[in-house]
């Protein structure tokens, strides 16, 4: 059993934007990574939240990383709205982008983002939320340094190549999921190795190609699609929307690029956004939000079925009432930096 | 061994143009129909080609059903596309909306299209590759009737849910994939069940909710999703894409509609376009379709890798040259029509 101490929201979000101030972040970089790694302690999301502060302070080795870029936005008269990260991190290109991007698919009735040069080591979950939380629908994709095999190969080449989709919800949260096509997400074997834990069946291959439960060997080897060729299917979108289609690198060139193997992946993120408004049928424009509560309803009649994120909601209000508790040994170790 | 008989793709639409015209379509609506069987057979998707004729068909029995139905086109300044199709069948109605998708998104970058009012027993690959072929990178989804568990659930609900995604190639067939988030086609368990073959393991419960192998026990109880409750998310968002968003049914209630059990799903279609040089960075608006070709090379110099839909591809190319051979009974059941 692991010391943990019990923390408000407001004691992470502090501890994090100083250990990243400390360790030489800008106070506008270190400020939106220490919101988006607070969020996800609030949702009970481990492997986002503190524990991947030092993935970022890693990621300062690499020669294109800018602890201090300003991201710039840029957007003309189609609905495609850029953003050039310039070696910064994803939370504050996300901030910079996204009221553009709301802005944008409400006037067009749909819109992408396209963001470029940008460490991207946080969940996808926070850009659909606040996407769906104006009203939008929303997804958003990013490759990662290359660890998923391609169906029938035996060799590492996409990222766990997560994409996350977000439904607006009338007076309550969206429905949201944010997925790898990976298996299982690559911060899941990173905890279960830490914790002395096996891994399932069919989440990795060693570098033989062979199956293996052992963390360490699944790292040296490749991770798994989920569900076989539909998932690999997927991984190849998510590579090529994030990545050729943007100008980007793909999962495998930005492990290359990583020379000092600090595990935080380079490149791009992409992202749609849909105004129901635009898309129902004349004069139904407010009725797509209703529709959907009627499907899920459908859904939770069922015994044993429960809707995407609702785990996650529900940590959210028992940690915004009682605080986190964190692992006492990371804790004194961002204080350390 | 069943008895067949080699048709050229000219004799395969004819046969399947004749039989619906004389079956009650408008000459529109069957030679559009006709086109889209046609290019299944040409690509080896049996389960899409002439074996659906008797489902068209079947459709006729539905009262909201118009085998002489004009799609109606409607556009504003917007990037979203609007085709009621009248309740007619989905490819006259993508025949009529794609034209001006395809402006659409080279005008503003991106854009949608919303079919209402449409029967769509066909698959989504042909339109997708339509669009990758224009030179877009497109998605396409639709519902149909419920068949598929979801997540944790004993009962069907879902459609099977096919996802399409294309991405232009130059000079070649577009990379494309046309996945159901069910783990197999629903075609497919009718297939079987016609051959008196069983089914793979996780393809579906009984009506108990129980794990069956069998396909009539399947027909009777629920499909299960790919991938457990990762590929249950994909069937609840195509849901909310050509369901709640669009102002269209469930596939729950598109079954609850089909009054006489035809099983020719009701509802909407929901594509999505976007315009590579819209996307690429400043000055390289042309890289997105070379950038491509580095990572499938990187995919297929693994051993044991393929391509979506390159075995769909080998089989056109063999097709145009050879014929189709045709189940000799299904020939001459159409030949009846």
């Amino acid at each position: 059993m692991r010391e943990t101490l019990r923390l408000t929201l407001a004691d992470i979000e502090r501890l994090a934007a100083d250990a990243l101030f400390s360790c030489g972040f800008s106070k506008a970089q270190a400020d939106a990574i220490a919101r988006n790694v607070t969020a996800a302690e609030r949702d009970g999301c481990t492997s986002h939240g503190l524990f991947r502060i030092p993935f970022y302070r890693g990621a300062l080795a690499n020669e294109r990383c800018d602890a201090h870029a300003t991201p710039e936005l840029s957007t003309d008269e189609r609905a495609i709205v850029h953003v050039d990260a310039g070696g910064g991190f994803c939370p504050l290109a996300l901030e910079t982008g996204l009221p553009a991007l709301i802005d944008t698919a409400q006037r067009h009735g749909i819109a992408a983002m396209a963001i470029r040069r940008v460490y991207n080591i946080a969940a996808l979950w926070p850009e659909v939320e606040r996407l769906a939380d104006a009203g939008l629908v929303a997804f958003a994709f990013t490759a990662a340094n290359a660890s998923v095999a391609p169906a029938g190969g035996t060799g590492k080449l996409y990222g766990t190549n997560p994409m996350a989709f977000g439904y607006p919800r009338a007076d309550r949260e969206p429905l949201v999921f944010d997925q790898a096509s990976a298996a299982c997400a690559r911060g899941e074997i990173q905890l279960r190795l830490r914790a002395g834990e096996v891994l399932e069946p069919g989440w990795a291959i060693d570098a033989d190609g062979q199956p293996t439960l052992d963390p360490s060997a699944a790292l040296a080897g490749a991770q798994l699609p989920f569900g076989g060729h539909k998932g690999a299917a997927l991984a190849l979108m998510v590579e090529l929307l994030a990545g050729a289609l943007i100008g980007e690198l793909f999962s495998v060139e930005s492990s290359e690029h990583d020379v000092h193997g600090v595990g935080a992946p380079f490149g791009g993120e992409f992202l749609i956004a849909i105004d129901p408004a635009a898309c129902a049928p004349p004069g139904q424009a407010s009725t797509a939000i209703a529709r959907a509560e009627t499907l899920f309803d459908r859904v939770l009649e069922q015994p044993g079925t429960r809707l995407p994120s609702d785990r996650r909601f529900a940590a959210r209000r028992r940690h915004l009432e009682h605080g986190v508790d964190i692992d006492a040994e990371l804790v004194a170790r961002l204080r350390a930096f």
